[in-house]
């Protein structure tokens, strides 16, 4: 059977595209999931591994803990998605440029490693959930910077130098919008209650950040509600 | 002052990249380290960081540690230059493909972080000692992926988006040979008695892996003597 390494949040957008992985390509899927100081890390890694428990993948579930290196060369005040960042995630609004949410190069940074773990493994892709719509602010979920990352990561793979073998970076929903990955996932029966979106990483959800805003319109554009609880909902 | 990250191993070839982009380009040479589970962690980044004080950055030179990164995504067999591997780096031989030394991905790993680093400093280089001669074997150290990770790593960028600017990846020795290398050095007066090259990581260098056979290779065809101290000498 095909593998694919799949880079998995907790959040919304990767958990459709495991499913996507699983049910349409018939692949199996190698999560893997990364704590990088993400202000939210516990509540979406937790959510992470119930989503990855739905394929069977506990043992071959990577954690991979970045958050010290990151924090080395960025230094804390960077973004405000870190936890230790003194900057609200709260204050962006939508449509105003790259948002302070967005760690620079983490995309990167996580193809890398899943490349890594994908030629450990023989697999054959890595998928992710990037989506160039809602936060088309980000630089790095654009289909112009998946190319590139999928080429030069290639060069530097034995496999591909040595027999042709390529990795192919999958991107399924990253020209859909947030209600279409939604009725996707519907579709596909996603567990949607085990995921999770929220920047501030409560127990509840806030409602009110950009992520969760932009969430539940999603729900509220498919006409059902979203299954996770919040503390106040702000659309 | 132009400022420049340079990845700095303590190895010969990037001690002669810091030197080149100090002494020839005139630029700050801001260093970045990485403890990534080598044989030789310990020794080698004490040379780096010896030779991180010739730019007097002791502040601004990082030293990251993605061992247990790689550990976790690569398993500690798949490399012989990883402490924890069975396998010996020594067993190698020269002309036979891609060496059993080689890290999969490392070098992508390094330019990402390096990356990140430079932007956070405002840097518009990032240099690395990355030789395609002495070790043709390994893929991450051709002119070819390195302008392919140039663009990628450009392209995740907000800087890059917003205003066009570009960090550049600069291999001033990509093309020549390590004798070439170390004449090159001792023009510039490089420190060779802090660099270490070995891949043991013993106090004295072995002086019969393929590192110390290629860099002792070097000062001979120099007419010099190497000024660290071997155990034995294998040329």
């Amino acid at each position: 059977m095909t593998k694919a390494v799949v880079l998995l949040s907790g959040g919304l957008d990767s958990a459709v595209t495991a499913y996507i992985v699983k049910q349409q390509c018939k692949f199996d899927v190698y999560p893997i999931s990364f704590n990088y100081g993400q202000r939210h890390a516990n509540r979406e890694l937790g959510s992470a591994f119930k989503i990855g428990k739905e394929f069977g993948a506990v043992e071959d579930h990577k954690l991979v803990h970045v958050e010290a290196s990151i924090a080395t060369v960025l230094g804390i005040a960077s973004t405000s998605l870190l936890e230790k960042s003194d900057s609200s995630p709260q204050t962006d609004g939508l449509d105003k440029g790259i948002p302070s949410t967005w760690v620079p190069q983490r995309n990167m940074l996580f193809l890398t490693l899943g490349f890594m773990y994908a030629d450990s493994i023989e697999a054959d892709y890595v998928f992710a959930g990037f989506n160039a719509v809602d936060y088309s602010g980000y630089p790095d979920c654009r289909p112009e910077f998946v190319d590139a990352a999928n080429r030069s990561l290639n060069l530097a793979r034995k496999r591909y130098v040595e027999d042709s073998h390529e990795i192919l970076i999958g991107t399924p929903i990253i020209d859909m919008s947030k209600a279409e990955i939604v009725k996707e996932g519907i579709e596909m029966g996603v567990p949607f209650e085990h995921t999770y979106s929220c920047y501030y990483g409560g127990n509840k959800s806030c409602g009110t950040c950009d992520s969760c805003k932009i969430r539940l319109q999603a729900f509220l554009d498919n006409g059902i509600e979203d299954p996770i609880d919040y503390e106040s909902v702000g659309v």
